[in-house]
This record gives structure tokens, sequence and C-alpha cells, in this order.
């Protein structure tokens, strides 16, 4: 079976790096036989807002509007505004999705944050029982490729902007394996507004990458039966005990106060 | 000399506990004299793209378009749209900045990425060079005040979610700390949707943390001139030596491999 690939890319210029990344992946991956999307938001105008407009005709409760509660609705109800349907008709195909970016503020830009705001209803992304390793898109992966202005030493453990494996906590633990999606390690291109010898062989690396993408071991994740719904989904005693003999917590985020594991966010098998 | 707040606001709603939350620090802020000025996002339809319209006039590279470079030159010359124009001056004039938010996805919803997108501009809020503690926005004050559906357990170093202090680090840190604001202690609602007796409870506590806000010690971050920018940033060697004496690292981020200092984004002389 052919692989399908959707591609969610924030960029407003095709003479950019990103463009360039996105096109290299269009072009890799087809040629590996994907059928490969492109959801150009720029080019869409995506809205990224959520409002009351996401949903087609009433809503339940107006005076108390709460998005979350009024999209899971609408989603049950086939109400959800034609511009997100489509998009969860492309995602729901997809076996791979692929978020290329240029960060802003240390995450996505507001037009993905959009995507990802309306997008990923609760009911079609997740439920409060199906969610992190039991996520509704655990069939699925995900992955992060995005530039940033920052050099690479500024986003190490002793770097100005702190470890970039604490910045990419949030956006892979938080959203992407929340919604059960298995992450692939991100592709970061460092400060690429450098020269076009440097943006070449990061772009070639990028394309020897795609080549063997599809079979990557995705980042390791604590499993959603290790935490305790009993006790506020905290770590179970026997799991947590057992680490404490270990030098390092579990992941970047469920340290239990022990040093965080090196390199967890953007290298499988850590 | 009367202090001057800039509330800004994301929920769709007037009937929800951010519009309460909002409404508390108006009351209680302008009872002590504060002038308070209220960006409401949703009301004000708020453009979250951050799209060359954001630009009167020619961009300097059409065919290259670098959002931040092209509004960084347009803030300069003063062709910068209307309504950036205008929350930048709101941003001028405050002297404290109180972002009041659901938490959507571990950050903020997509509405006010796109203000902190549009409204931070290179040059405005910040340059290569001052940045972080020497930030041009050093002389504010800065704090997120947040609901989340998740319980304050989820949100611990055994929680299923993670360390709060994680997921708050790329916020605080990268954002508010990078354009210089003193951050104030956030303000955490966790799971507000129980009973009306726990919301009022949640909402009185805020009206008696509000009395004493603008006296508050802001959050411990590292300064600027401890890393050395000959060598990319990286924390001072000297620096360095002596953290290693000690128990924990300087900083979430910027933890040397070491454990991360505790409660250090959610309380003050951590």
């Amino acid at each position: 079976m052919a692989q399908k690939v959707l591609i969610v890319y924030a960029h407003q210029s095709a003479g950019s790096f990103n463009a360039a990344a996105k096109d290299a992946a269009v072009e890799v991956l087809t040629a590996q036989g994907c059928q490969v999307e492109v959801s150009d938001l720029y080019a869409m105008k995506f809205k990224p807002s959520a409002t009351a407009d996401d949903i087609t005709g009433q809503v339940k409760d107006a005076e108390h509007f709460c998005y979350g509660e009024e999209t899971m609705l609408a989603w049950k109800e086939g109400r959800l505004s034609a511009d997100i349907t489509e998009e969860q008709r492309k995602l729901s195909d997809a076996d791979v999705v692929i978020f290329q970016f240029p960060m802003y503020w240390f995450t996505v830009p507001a037009i993905m944050k959009g995507w990802i705001d309306r997008v990923l209803t609760k009911g079609f992304a997740y439920t409060s029982e199906e969610r992190y390793s039991q996520g509704i898109l655990k069939e699925k992966k995900a992955m992060l490729s995005f530039t940033t202005g920052s050099l690479e030493s500024m986003f190490s453990v002793n770097g100005i902007n702190g470890d970039i494996n604490v910045t990419l906590w949030p956006l892979q633990n938080g959203i992407l394996h929340y919604c059960g999606f298995k992450v692939l390690a991100p592709q970061i291109f460092w400060a690429p507004r450098v020269s076009s010898e440097v943006r070449c062989s990061m772009l070639e690396a990028w394309r020897t990458r795609l080549q063997g993408l599809l079979g990557e071991m995705p980042l390791s994740f604590t499993p959603s039966d290790s935490f305790d719904s009993e006790r506020g989904f905290q770590l179970k005693k026997s799991i947590e005990e057992k680490q404490k003999s270990e030098h390092h917590g579990l992941t970047v985020g469920t340290h239990l106060g022990m040093c965080i594991p090196p390199n967890s966010q953007i290298k499988a098998g850590v």
C-alpha cells in the first residue's frame, strides 16, 4: 500500500528555505511512491482563530460558549465548518504528517497553531480516555521540520535559549503524542539565513533523511497505562520507584525531580 | 504615577471563567488607581496570521519575503499596519501586561499567538543585542493568567502532562523574558469547569493576589551577560563551573544536564 503523507506548511514565500524543504519532501516522497498532499496555510488563507463560526448551525450554549465542547458536539453531528472538515479528511487519509514551518517565538507560527487548535477536535483526534499512547491518531506518524534563526549552541543545555528538548516537549508531547501520533525526530535547520552553500548542504541532508524517513523509529514517550487515573494521572508508584534507581527521569516532563534524559526529544531510542 | 495595565484577553464568551478573571483584574486594579486597558482579541477580530498585509506600501524583497526582517524595516519607517501600531501603542504605554487565556494545546490560543507574532516586532520589542535581561521592554512586567482543563497533579513532575515548569519555559523565557519583561508568577486556574463554589473561591484568591500584584517579586532568569556571545551564547565557563557545585541547574532550560530547579517558573525567588 502506498503511504500517504500530509505536509502542513506555513511560510509566506515560495522563495523561502521552508518552501525548498517542503518541495524536497514532496519530491523525494513522491519518488518513493507516496501520495503527498500539502496544506499551504498562507496560500489557503487558513483561518487561525477558534470561533463560533467553526460550527454550522446552532451552538449548544451561546452564553457560556466553550470552544472545545461545542466543536466536539459539532464534529459528532457533522456540523464543523467546511475548511476544518477538509483538513480532517486529509489528516484521516494520511499515514504521516510533516509540519514544515519557521519557528516563531519558540513554537509554531499563529497560522499553524490555528490549524492545531481547529483541526485536532476532541472526539476526532482524542478523548479523555483516548489520548497519549491511546490517542485516536495512534496509527499515524507525525514530525516537526523547522527553521530557526538561532544557533544550535543557543539551544543547548548551557545555552541562552535553554535545551531544545525542553522547548520541544510541549509541542511533541502535548500536541503530537497527546493525539497518539508516533513522533519522528524533528528536522531542525539551524540559522539557515546563511550562505547558499550551507543552505544546499542542509537541504541535501534533509533529502537523504527523507529516503529513509518512513522506516525510522519514533521518539520514546511513557505509555498512558503507566499513569494512575485514580491518582490524578500521576505515575504508578511501582514505575516511579523503579525509575529512581536510574540516573535520569522518565522524560523531559515526567522527570521526577531527576535530570532529564539527554536529547530524548530529538533522537529516537533515548 | 498611576500604573498602566494592559490585559491581552482571549476568550470567545463574556460568560466564561476567563472573562470573569479579566473583569476581576480590571475592577481590582482600577480600584487601586491603575489605568487599565483591555485588548479583547476575539471581539476585535484580531488578525493572527503574519502576512505581507501587515506592511503598508512596498516590501523590500517580495520574492524572498522574510516576515521578521520586513516588519522590522516597516516598524522603523512607520509602515506597520494600523492594528499592529495600535497594539504597540498600548504596549508602550503599559507598565504591566497580563495575558488572560484558556490554555489550548499546552500554550496560548492561535489568536493570542498572533498577537505575539505580530506585535512584538524586532526593533520594537527586541534586537539581537537587546534581548533577554537587556530586552527593550525591560522596564515592564508581564504575566500569564490562564485556565486549563487539566488537574494540577497531571502537570506535576510525576504527572502525565509533565512538569508545568517545562511547559511554561518556552512561553515565559522564550517570549516574555526574551523581550526583557520582568515575569510575574503565572496565575493558574486548574480545571475550572467545576462547581460554582470552587469557581468563586478561585476568583476570590485571584482578587486577593491582584491587591498586591504590582509589588510582587518577578521570577528569576539568568542575566544575559552570563552568556558568552563569542562562544555561541553558551554560559560563561566560570558561571558553569560555579553552578556545578549546586544541586540544580541554573534554570529549566539552561539546566547543564543537572536536575531543573523546582518550581522556578511558577514561584518567585526560586
